[in-house]
């Protein structure tokens, strides 16, 4: 049976029209307002995912629960955020899946954070660090608006600090201006033959990166970057891709902790 | 505590100097034989991920579980299978998390049901479906090579026929020659306002698919393509990006389940 | 020796701090302004191209002729145009040279029209038709800004109708909503053996257009795009593709005359 | 009235059925012999461009003289070349047109010479610099067998010293491994105002290159790459990017000499 949205949880409206989509917690007595007329929130609470709602203009609009690439870029900002896009393939590199412990260093504004607790489950758990304590404060309540908090430990680091988890993990994710910086330390902590992975905008920290990755004993090091092109699909005017793009956001990095140092 | 590799597993061997990797299932008595000599099995069962081996002729090769994405690409094809650049970002589409019950219509080679049960863990359930028996037969021993096999039923199916799947589910994936075949059944099975996605070759079938999910009550459709661009980091010759890529593996769209009609 | 720019050229501005540039002819007594404060052309007239001027609020200019990829760009528009990108792999697939004479059906805002006249030269002569009277003036505006008006003869024409053009021409060009009524006369008036190309937006134009193509006696049709991405280097920040790109401006297309049709 | 092919020239035979494209001298006796049988020199010298031919077991070719662009592809390489795609763009960069003067530092195998050439025409000038002499005399054969060997002057040259040429010219092409070396003589040699353009390919060689042109006078450095994509359009399989495609084969760069230095 699905379950009906309810005050306290986060909703997505599209606008049927426009396709331009809002985010906000459905709160008791709020009202949600927009160019296209305003909704109570009383209206949207107890309808199922999927209903129609109409604002006081007439304008129509459907409510979702977000799925978790639009929780990641309905965040609060405070920092540069990793792409739903990028974020896929990461989730890959990383080989997520339900119960795994993973370890994050930069936590920034919390978007991959909340891919990665959606992914480790609630017998999972996510360890992510930042040296901003403001950055984690906006990044913990970004994650509790996505319902998340239960599988997050969050705390201040330095970039070059060991990681404070006890035991190994099962993923090690890096997204810092000098992410050589945390790959010993992110070595130590992974269990061997595991995962890292880490995004950097420069081709300058990509050759840092990758470097450190070589020295400390990780293999199998891959270096890509994704072009997403949006397509528009229209019975009159054909299909053709969009006019203008996302051209880039950033340089993905995977590799695998062996153990020992090649020999040849 | 790492887990050692055990006979009955899938490995993957990552070749120290070209970078070339090799998967097989750890066999009692097997020996893993390449250009650059071989290997008994017996030597690899027993050893912790990340364990530096070496061929008879001296080759140096790392040992791993194999991710997710490499299971998907060692799958034995039959068909054309989904890549795990579009896969991630399908993972997200669907809004894919542990216990999720999923529909997959096309099961192909079974590489993209590999990583729905992987994502949707022990306690979710993927139901996948194909009208071709000898290609449901192979992926289901694609699928219990990478040990996913209790989380998956498969079933053949004719495209346009209703999926034999009890109540309600979260998410739905159609990968057809005809998708818009599947559009009718996908929107009955699936809870309301869940996500659906797809992947087809041409600009002809993304018409004829985006045309039906509009047409049966889906909304906030999204198609895209990506490209994913290797980049090589060399500390003698520099960062640039490979000569070569893939330059197409499909378009992919995203849509959810609405209820009711649109009105305007 | 270099000429100094003149009354009644067009000069390119380029701003030194922010890369921006601007477009004009020189009039004896006119004052370019901007944001940026003003500038009497007479400051201009005079100077050698490279030369540096700077506005009565300081800001520093330098002046140049705009190259024909920076006359295309400042066209006044009242359609699409080709944008330099594409015309570059245009001017190569029309195997354009000195002396040549060139068909264009479509003039458009005539950017296309002053490459091609640039490249054919004061012994080449460029045909160009439109059905839109409006659109012809207006092109014809642009082509005289940039000098060119002696090389290029236009008129008006619908998409279907043969081209009044004396003899044969050594290359053809189409830039039509409906491509394929051009096809045929473009066959008639081609020399033997000789390229045509042409750009539409859409994916059914384009299929349309090579049926057309194959239909009517052309071979070797080849079908690209290009995406073109900015790339930034900065001492500090590092070098890394831009944020944002052009990220579709047309399908191009290239293909040659035969004589008599495939007996395969 | 067209001309016919004639022993001596450079010809391009269109294989029908695949696609496959072959280019030789015509010599009288000779014989064009390939996987899909041979045809002598003898019937193809005096047919028109566009006409088809039979290999003697029944192949069917069309015979053309190459476009400016496959001239290039077909050049006998010692080296990279310059593709046509960016040959374009640098085409605009470079603002090609008949009768100018044009500097070109790494003739390499002398493909992109061949375009200059073709572009600066018979009044033009393109002079063509390597410190290689064995590239020089390969570049020379190509050039030759393009037919524009009266347009061309080459020499040998280390990458720093001055440009032999008199007076100025109107474009400066530099393709060397240590782009900056050539720098401060292109400039030297630049008419005022006037654009250079190079290649380079990687991130490292790319600031190099920008650092030099800003430190040495030049502005409106631009920097970018270009993506090519075949697109596949069958009446029946529908319209799609082909499967594969190039990566990558350089980053390109377009820059203009101004008078004097910066003052802000």
């Amino acid at each position: 049976m699905a379950r009906p949205l309810e005050y306290g949880e986060q909703v997505l409206l599209w606008e049927a029209k426009r396709g331009r989509t809002f985010s906000f917690v459905l709160r008791e007595g709020d009202v949600f307002h927009s160019h296209r007329g305003s909704i109570p929130h009383g209206e949207i609470a107890g309808k199922p995912e999927g209903a129609r709602v109409f604002s006081n203009t007439g304008t129509e609009f459907v409510v979702f629960r977000p799925r978790v690439g639009e929780r990641m870029m309905k965040v609060r900002r405070r920092t540069q955020i990793v792409y739903p896009k990028d974020a896929g393939w990461l989730a890959l590199a990383l080989d997520l899946r339900p119960g795994m412990r993973v370890v994050e260093i930069g936590t920034g504004s919390g978007a991959f954070t909340i891919l990665l607790a959606q992914l480790v489950g609630p017998e999972g758990r996510v360890y992510t660090f930042d040296r901003r304590e403001d950055f984690l404060k906006n990044a913990l309540e970004n994650i509790a608006r996505a319902g998340l908090s239960g599988r997050v430990e969050a705390g201040v680091l330095e970039a070059g600090e060991p990681f404070p988890v006890e035991g190994e993990v099962d993923a090690a994710f890096i997204d810092l201006p000098e992410p050589w910086l945390a790959v010993p330390p992110a070595y130590s902590v992974l269990a061997p033959g595991r995962p890292l992975a880490g995004i950097v905008p420069t081709a300058e920290q990509l050759k840092g990166f990758v470097a450190a990755l070589e020295r400390e004993g990780f293999v199998a090091v891959e270096c890509i970057e994704l072009l997403e092109r949006k397509v528009l699909v229209r019975e009159r005017e054909g299909v053709r891709p969009f006019e203008r793009m996302v051209g880039f956001t950033g340089y993905l990095v995977a590799a695998r902790k062996a153990l020992g140092k090649e020999v040849g």
